[in-house]
């Protein structure tokens, strides 16, 4: 069950839906055990588990559909279950970590306008998948220095308002906007929290990466010269990594020792 | 009728079509007497018509149209006309001066890509007006420095092939390309030419203003950076300020010793 220290956050968190179990613990083993050879035991998954307010049993399938896709491997050793990421698990999890941990952007941040010849859906795929956004018909934002052949790519500058807008994940805005009041309301919250231990820290973690990457993850870093300072998911990454930075990841065996401890 | 040094360029022009004779007396005045006092006599008028194959009776005809349009207005001195540019008159040749008379482009021209918020009509309408030129949705080429408020403006780069011939009018491209054999031919036969009076030259001067202005003016002065340089409008500009500056405008006495020679 959720510790003194961590129910607000645990609180604040539950009503953004998309929980399910087992992604929860794909974000939980992507923060706390990426590196190699890095394990979780089976006392202590189940000790941060239950203090995310997930029942035991949920627990037992989602780790069960983990195993079975390929992402979590279990060894027994001695009395009690290892449970680490599988090589493919790491591999993915690594693929995501830069974009889920990345600094917020520097709002001075050069960006370019990329322009094509035709609206082609091959073009199209092309520049999204290099992380190009559509802003007005056949052009695009994007990062600098990877312009496509044969598109006209002009340097950015500061952008009007609708242009700021326009590159933003308009069907995510409600979402951005719930994430910011749970954000917002966890960091008062543990303003007032006179301790936290290795395992509210990684509830906590678990509760902003997971949260966060929800969102991050389904639309293409915007470059910070574009980026409209009020928006939600700018506000979001801002107190996303000043509260990672301020509860860093706790070590693996501090977590044993306290799980034992609680 | 036309001398034998003008002869060559009567005829490849007049294949041009859009020789009204108003019109090419437009050209005329606005190129020989656009000062204010210059007149033209009636006889230097008759033989200058005359060399571009033009009936008496037209040219009486056109005469009193621009008079009666309050472009002309003609006074007499003994017993000759003297015919000259009304104050509205000159004052809309000095308008279209700057862009008939332009020296063509250079073609690293810095030029700049205004994008608009929305597809209106207004700002449609406002941006052709300060001579930009539709290039993509909601998207114009045009010189540097004015950009309309509330637009994303973005200093052009070297732009590819599909840009410049974007913004080339389409619709005058046969007409561009038909003037440029003009122009061309006419310059291959001066080669051959000995002598040009002061008629002559008032006559091929005539022929390539009449024949450059009638297209120049219809569309906006592309900026030279997006001109693609084998664009018939540019190649054409070459030409016609080449011959312009080979033959510089005669002076209106020596147009009357000439003319009374002849």
């Amino acid at each position: 069950m959720p510790s003194d220290s961590t129910l607000p956050a645990v609180a604040a968190f539950s009503s953004l839906g998309g929980q399910r179990v087992w992604s929860l613990m794909v974000s939980l083993f992507g923060d706390l055990a990426q590196g190699e050879g890095d394990a979780i035991d089976g006392p202590v998954l189940s000790t941060i588990m239950g203090a995310l307010d997930v029942r035991p049993e949920a627990s037992r399938v989602a780790l069960h559909r983990l195993r079975n896709d390929g992402w979590l491997q279990s060894h027994k050793v001695g009395r009690i279950s290892q449970h680490s990421l599988t090589a493919q698990g790491r591999a993915e999890s690594a693929a995501a970590s830069p974009r889920i941990y990345a600094a917020p952007p520097d709002l001075l941040e050069p960006w370019q306008m990329v322009m094509t010849e035709e609206n082609g859906r091959e073009t199209d795929a092309a520049l999204r998948a290099a992380g190009f956004i559509p802003a007005l018909p056949r052009a695009y934002v994007g990062p600098v220095g990877k312009a496509p052949e044969g598109c006209l790519a002009l340097r950015g500058e500061t952008p009007p308002d609708w242009l700021r807008r326009a590159v933003e994940p308009a069907e995510l805005e409600s979402e951005y906007d719930a994430l910011l009041v749970a954000l917002t309301t966890t960091e008062n919250e543990l303003a007032r929290v006179r301790h936290m231990d290795a395992v509210d820290v990684a509830v906590l973690r678990c509760l902003i990466v997971h949260n966060w990457r929800r969102l991050a993850l389904k639309h293409p870093a915007l470059p910070g010269g574009v980026i409209r300072p009020k928006w939600s998911g700018y506000q979001c990454h801002l107190l996303v990594d000043q509260m990672l930075r301020r509860y860093p990841q706790p070590a693996l065996q501090d977590l044993a020792a306290t799980s034992a401890a609680g």
